[in-house]
């Protein structure tokens, strides 16, 4: 079956009992009710205290089958999963799902505990590292493909009830003894909890997990005691390494330099920069580079936006301290000046998953961008983006808030450069599709901009201002001027050998990544 | 039939399909699931900013028989209910239910739109007034009777789908144009909007109504866009004389006075004041006293406590002002130093109605109180609470977070004097039952202090401390030497006089309101 965007989506895919083929940005409306919450109770005065996350197991009755899932906002420094799965594994239960609002290189210890069978299934919004490589491998391992979503796009579907959680295993930085917690304090502060907060609406139990527990009441409070429904002290939740990198440093590779300027001037001469404007950036090099030439841009013109989101970071941060945006949104706090921002700057403002980007709600935060600045693992000719597999079909990436914010901006811009490496990046058919071309008005690289020909008007107004507009047909010819034109990979074609679901952010399979097969 | 506290509920109740017996404080807990939400959605870059109230009823499809929503934050000065009922009926929209979090003698005006039968039922937490007078007199022209709730027992009916809600419509004191709401700023500022975050996170379609939309993010914000389907902006929510009073002065009044300093001793001699404990006040004046003697008691020992939850007040903040709690959490701001400190204190703290007082989440703040100091009109030998008629039985009150503080408290003390005009207020049975006597650890009145007897701990510390305690019964022997033994009120035993159930805070009936018949 082909859908929408002509990718081929097998019949049947094993271990998935129902889906929907991707049919448009805004095609697969719904016309129905979520799912309900399962109701909890806890009586006056019980001490939600438990000694030791194999109490937790114990108390929570987790058992073979179930699925548990965790936040990522401990990035790549987070000991949580281990110690949790670890504790599963002794216990002896198997075939868990691990439902991870994302994955990192430090997740690759669940190599071992897939090949032992206690973890027998995943659902990310990323697949990286070892882990990425070895599913690519092996990925009739798993019962079913790993299953990668947006954040929005996961939101959906616990609201949905697409996704059900048994129990949500919660890295929290500080927690008060009734379980009201926050991520701006605390040896493992991480800023924003804005992917557990789903989590702890709808998860039919959770179970907070601190380094930090603090005998005053936790004020302001990211998730309720409400919605806690039992506390586990450990020595350390995180390395805080791994969780946050001091003020990211603007880039100073070229390449990257350049695409920022260009993307910069992009942003101008769109008509998109002026008072009252609302942006993303991401956490990528170019994209805080993109940062560093609009913050002179606005100053220089006096333009004021009105509110930022995304991964925030310092130099986000920086803007709102400077007065250029009233106030940012965060999901995720990527640096420390940014975690540092949100413990103190009341225009700061934490928000959920699904208040950021999920497609069925009242309006999530990326229904009102003017402007996103995105990046790309490859692009294709028909403006299709992948950021998920490089260009030999390994999983080394994440969807994230990708398609999420292309789709609600009235300007989406990619940076990419045209080759890496040896091989181009823009293809005839990107390896992986994570957002559609359709969600995509421009395509910034290092050699010129290509324009979305549905966006005529954009193409004038930057052809007008003597920017480097070409098609995307002469970069590309321009890419395999250089490297060539790379060789296609070689896919199984065996329904077993699906490594993973793309599901678009409402839910339908905007395409599969298939095993590849090297010589 | 009797439920377990002896109150004879009848067996078919018009209008009210399924009903549960109360069985006890903490006997009816569920096994099930919740509601779910009904998915909304909408596309970028709308615009939810609707001309008038007119057009909010077209595009929310408002028709005969649904349910729609309001919350009380504008208390006495509520212009909102009746400009959206005017304009229901003016398009001939019949058989609406209202469900608001309560009401107030302003909407006395209800009785005209119910007599023309464009409202057919209501859903409170308070009934008073001359609507409260009017329905007594009149029960069935109304389809079912007045659902009486506590707040915590809302939240809980709305989460567990039994009240739904087609359409909340919400006043809303400051909003940006996407729809983030808060009521710390703007003409109408009322302060926390603890009793709307429910409605607004589980009604089909919520519209936020009002006079101040402001061009820049709403921040902090009480509700945010994602839950907001609809913006309506008028001229005034409300009559701010009539949402919140200045400082409310403490009681001149000797009997509370006296009620206050006897309570205030209660506690010094329970052994609940202490660092570290946790308090409710309600804001009538007696218990405002009692605030006023703590705070001095307090200083003078130099306790801290822990948390101050409940209507907020002048009292309260200057506590936390003065350090003497760490933090308090507000589902409700009463006067206007409060609305200040809410705006201002980052310890002061919002809650939902659901974190406050639910019974069927995973811990609500009342849980965890260790004092609750509350009002009654009436008390009864078995210590049940009457809030919510007077001794004819006609509405005059609200059920509010009576049951709910009372039954999560290690230590519920009411206070009530023992004659009121020339009525004695300690009853053989209280005329309504609002809080099971099992929930009450003592009566304070002006003529000494009752203990529940299954509180041996408390009578023995009390009367060591020399405290006037006495037996209720002897309490309500002096009433009776005073005034004499009242007469009966003469109640309709029809079953059509039914004028409300009041639903204990799990949703079981624990009495109905009968129509008094008058000679």
């Amino acid at each position: 079956m082909k859908n929408a965007i002509g990718r081929e989506i097998p019949e049947t895919i094993r271990g998935i009992k129902k889906f929907r083929l991707y049919g448009g940005e805004f095609t697969d409306l719904p016309k129905h009710t979520g799912t309900a919450r399962t109701i909890r109770i806890s009586l006056p005065h019980t001490n939600k205290i438990l000694s030791s996350i194999e109490e937790a197991i114990e108390k929570t009755g987790l058992k073979d089958g179930m699925t548990i899932s965790f936040h990522h906002h401990l990035r790549n420094g987070d000991y949580l999963m281990q110690l949790v799965v670890r504790a599963i594994a002794k216990k002896g239960i198997k075939d868990i799902t691990i439902a991870s609002s994302s994955l990192s290189p430090c997740h690759d210890f669940l190599i071992d505990y897939i090949k032992e069978g206690t973890i027998t299934a995943l659902e990310s919004s990323g697949l990286r590292g070892s882990l990425g490589k070895f599913i690519c491998a092996n990925p009739s391992i798993l019962k079913k493909p790993v299953i990668i979503r947006s954040h929005g796009g996961r939101a959906r579907a616990i609201e949905a009830g697409e996704l059900h959680i048994d129990v949500a295993f919660m890295g929290v930085p500080t927690c008060d003894r009734r379980g009201n917690c926050t991520g701006r304090t605390g040896k493992s502060a991480f800023g924003s909890m804005g992917y557990a907060i789903i989590d702890a609406e709808y998860a039919d139990q959770v179970v907070a997990i601190t380094d930090n527990l603090q005998d005053t009441p936790v004020f302001p409070c990211s998730i309720p005691q409400s919605e806690i429904d039992y506390i586990v002290v450990v020595d350390a939740i995180g390395d805080p390494e791994g969780i946050a990198s001091g003020a990211i440093r603007i880039t100073k590779n070229p390449t990257q330099l350049v695409m920022a300027r260009y993307a910069a001037e992009v942003m101008e001469k769109s008509g998109y920069l002026k008072n009252g404007f609302s942006m993303q950036m991401g956490s990528g090099g170019a994209s805080l580079a993109v940062g560093m030439y609009l913050r002179e841009k606005m100053k220089e013109k006096d333009i004021k936006g009105s509110f930022g989101v995304g991964g925030m970071t310092g130099i986000f941060v920086d803007m709102l301290h400077d007065g250029l945006f009233d106030a940012v949104y965060d999901a995720q706090t990527f640096d420390i000046p940014a975690i540092e921002s949100i413990a103190s700057n009341p225009n700061h403002i934490e928000i959920s998953a699904s208040t950021y980007a999920n497609p069925w709600n009242s309006s999530p935060i990326v229904n009102d961008l003017d402007v996103v600045f995105l990046s790309a693992t490859e692009v294709d000719v028909d403006f299709n983006i992948n950021v998920i597999t490089d260009s030999n079909d390994i999983c080394m990436g994440a969807s994230g808030g990708h398609s999420d914010t292309a789709a609600g901006a009235k300007m989406s811009v990619i940076m990419c450069p045209i080759i890496r490496g040896r091989l181009p990046m823009i293809r005839d058919h990107v390896q992986t599709v994570v957002t559609p071309g359709d969600s995509i008005d421009v395509i910034v690289t290092d050699r010129g901009i290509a324009v979305n020909p549905k966006r005529q008007d954009l193409l004038e107004k930057l052809t007008a201002a003597h920017l480097p507009v070409k098609t995307i047909q002469e970069l590309q010819h321009i890419a395999y001027s250089l490297v060539g034109r790379p060789e296609e990979v070689k896919l199984s074609q065996d329904p077993a050998d699906i490594v993973a679901v793309v599901e678009y952010r409402d839910g339908s399979i905007i395409d599969v990544i298939r095993k590849p097969i090297f010589d």
